[in-house]
Formats: structure tokens, C-alpha cells, sequence
């Protein structure tokens, strides 16, 4: 047996993932709960059509990636999900935390289409991925042996609040098409804010593709006082 | 945005899977298939116990792997999937095929009880990994997320035939303990034949733990030969 202390293994992406979300504050915490979170992945030129062949009789692919902003951040051994209210430990295996000893991610998207070209883009929604993304992998999702709806899904099955979102009439979301509309709603309803956060009356700013969202929240409603374009500064 | 082509991430394993597979040959094709292929995943020593902490809440985790023995093999854009009988070419991304790009896999195995020593010990069924498999990182399953019974499946929706099982007489069973026998059977009846072999009158012989099983197809049953020690020899 190899000395599994001492064995390193390489990998290099093979595309990278398009996504609405520059920053990470605001990224849904789990993949699927923003439906309108578009992203793309990019493959790199030298996979082509060929290699993604059949994929699109799928619904859900899994996409395996790098958390590549909080890679050199390291890791805790027990970590605070915000599900929790960020008051109680959970360990970081028993979490999907970024912060892990390897810090690839696992998400679920839906599988919308497939452009073909230079390079293959698949188009995905439920995106929980940061713009600029190294992707490792995509595989097919398998219903008949992935989908265990009487599994037992510990803390998270805790009861998460949606919040409410209410557009203020100075905000100025005429010129904003649906999709982003439906993008900011969905994200904001997630209630983005840190744990520690919350009760506080302050201002938060999501970056949304290319828009700074700002927004409150009083009780159970996301309050959205403007949203300016970041290409106009 | 970096060169992608360029960048490689280094990921060391956080423990290794003992199974009762020696060698792919017999392997369940999907994680699940075989509940009585038990797995021990060992952690390295610095993950202690902290780093589980709750895990035992959930009833299914996500094994993150990689596929070691066939690592320097390389992939190709197309492969076959056994489940289609060989004949049919599909994307390596449509797959779940060990040659691929990076050569990392993702098992869904039923987390059975965690053990608290020196090494942490993990305790899994439904395994599907060779013996000595490097493992990358453990996540919870989440039911609300990842359970997508009506998801469309693909090819991999296609009716597999599991075959039947028979010990002949003179197979010598009678010194194997139950969870050996359920194994063998269980194994067996997934059909580990490759797909172009199929139809030939022809003997094979798989192992599972200490065990060389020798066994024939005849139509739509497995005929078990002989189960011999491998320690014997």
C-alpha cells in the first residue's frame, strides 16, 4: 500500500463556468435554489462534441469543481452551517462548507442545452458557482440511483424561512429585464446576510452579474432600496 | 481571467476505502447496486473526530475518489457503457466511465455507523470501489437537494437484467459466512461479464475479499463453480 500521507494527485480543469455571481456573498447555498441562476461551462477546445455525446437525454448533471476564491484559505475541522444560525458546530465532512481539506465542490444543475462550437457550452440553471470557476468534472446524474427522497438529511432538514422581497419605489428596476428581476428576487429571498448578521439594521450589497443590489432586511422582508449598474461607475 | 490550460490543482487523499474488491473485475458498475459490499473508509489520523461531528445524522454520504488503478490510462471522448452492451458509443461526459479526463469518481454509499479510534473509520455499504481506493473528500447527502425521482436518466434508464443465481453442488459454499455468501450473490447477479462477452460459453473468476469465485453464465443465470480461498493458495 502507497503512504497515502505522501500520494498527491493533479488535476486540471476542463472548462470554466460562467456565472452571474463576481462575488461570493449572495451565492445561493446550496445548488438548485436559485433557478434562475444561469451559468455556463465553457469547455476547454480540445473536448469536443464527441465527449458530451448523449448527455443531453440527462435532466441533471453533476458538476465537480474547484472552490478556487477560499482555496488557500485552509481549513477548520468543525465549521458553523448557516442553517444553523451559525451558533452550533457541525464537522466539515458532515457539511458542504467550501473551506475543506480538498476544497472541490459538488453541484447539481439542470441541464437546460448544449451549444456546440469551438467549444461546447452547456448551459445550466441552479447555479451556486462563482464566475471563473475551474471545472474538474461533469457527469450525468442517475435517478435510479441518486434520488433518495426518504433519506435522512440531518440538520438540514432544519426549516429555512424564505424571505419575502419587496422592491422600493425609488429602487429603479424599470430598465432590468425578467430574467434578472427573477435572478435578484430568488437570491435575495435565499437571505444572503452572514448568521451573525442578522437583527441588524444595516445595508448589504450584492453584486448580481454586472448590478450592485442594495438591500435591508426588516423581520421576514428583503427591502431593495436600489440597483445600479457596476459598468456605469 | 487565468489560463485554464495552464493551472493544475494538487489534492492529497484524506483516507483510503478498504472493500472486499481486490481488483475491478466483479466491481458493482454503480454504487447501491450491491447493498452487501460493505467499505471501511480510513482516515488519516489528523482528521479526528471533530471532523465528523454530525455526520452520523445523515444516511447516505458522498464519496469523492479517485480512480487509482486506472489513472495512467488516459480517457477517450467516447466510451461504451456496459449497460448498452457494448455497442453503442456515448460522451465520456454521459458516463460515469473511471477513464476520464480527471480520473475522479463519486459514489453514493449508505454510511452504516462511524467509528472513533486513532483513525477515524467510516463504515459503508452499498461500496463500489477497489480495495485501497484514495479518497478525496466525504459530504453529506442532502435529500431535499439531490433527490430527483422524476429526473430524466438517459441511457442508463434502459432495463438491465439481473441474472439468477445458482451454487452448484459441488461449489463448496458451506464454510462462507452470510454476509460472504449475500456478497458473492449479490455481485453476481449484476452480471460482471463485460458486454462482448456475453453469450460466450465461458468461465470466469472474480475475486471478493479472500475469495476466488468461479463461476458461468448460462442464459439468464449465473452458475457458481467453486469458491476457494485465495490464502489457500
Amino acid at each position: 500500500m502507497h503512504n497515502m500521507n505522501q500520494q498527491s494527485f493533479h488535476f486540471s480543469p476542463i472548462g470554466v463556468a460562467r456565472t452571474p455571481y463576481p462575488q461570493k456573498f449572495g451565492i445561493a447555498r446550496q445548488s438548485g435554489l436559485v433557478p434562475a441562476a444561469q451559468a455556463v461551462i465553457v469547455l476547454n477546445a480540445q473536448f469536443n462534441a464527441d465527449t458530451v455525446r448523449g448527455l443531453d437525454e440527462f435532466d441533471y448533471v453533476w458538476v465537480q469543481f474547484v472552490f478556487h476564491q477560499t482555496l488557500d484559505e485552509g481549513f477548520s475541522g468543525l465549521v458553523r452551517p448557516p442553517r444553523l444560525g451559525g451558533k452550533i458546530k457541525k464537522g466539515v465532512f458532515a457539511t458542504r462548507s467550501p473551506h475543506r481539506p480538498n476544497a472541490m465542490g459538488l453541484s447539481l444543475l439542470k441541464l437546460e442545452r448544449i451549444e456546440y462550437g469551438q467549444n461546447i457550452k452547456l448551459y445550466l440553471s441552479g447555479a451556486d458557482l462563482l464566475d471563473g470557476t475551474p471545472i474538474l468534472d461533469i457527469k450525468p446524474y442517475l435517478p435510479h440511483i441518486e434520488s433518495k427522497p426518504d433519506a435522512k438529511g440531518g440538520f438540514t432538514e432544519e426549516h429555512r424561512e424564505v424571505l419575502n422581497v419587496q422592491w422600493l419605489p425609488e429602487s429603479q428596476n424599470k430598465g432590468l429585464n425578467q430574467e434578472t428581476v427573477a435572478l435578484i428576487e430568488q437570491s435575495l429571498a435565499q437571505d444572503p446576510r452572514p448568521a451573525h448578521q442578522h437583527g441588524k439594521d444595516k445595508e448589504f450589497v450584492m453584486q448580481v452579474s454586472a448590478y450592485d443590489v442594495r438591500f435591508m432586511c426588516i423581520q421576514q422582508t428583503v427591502y431593495i432600496i436600489s440597483v445600479t449598474s457596476t459598468t456605469d461607475k
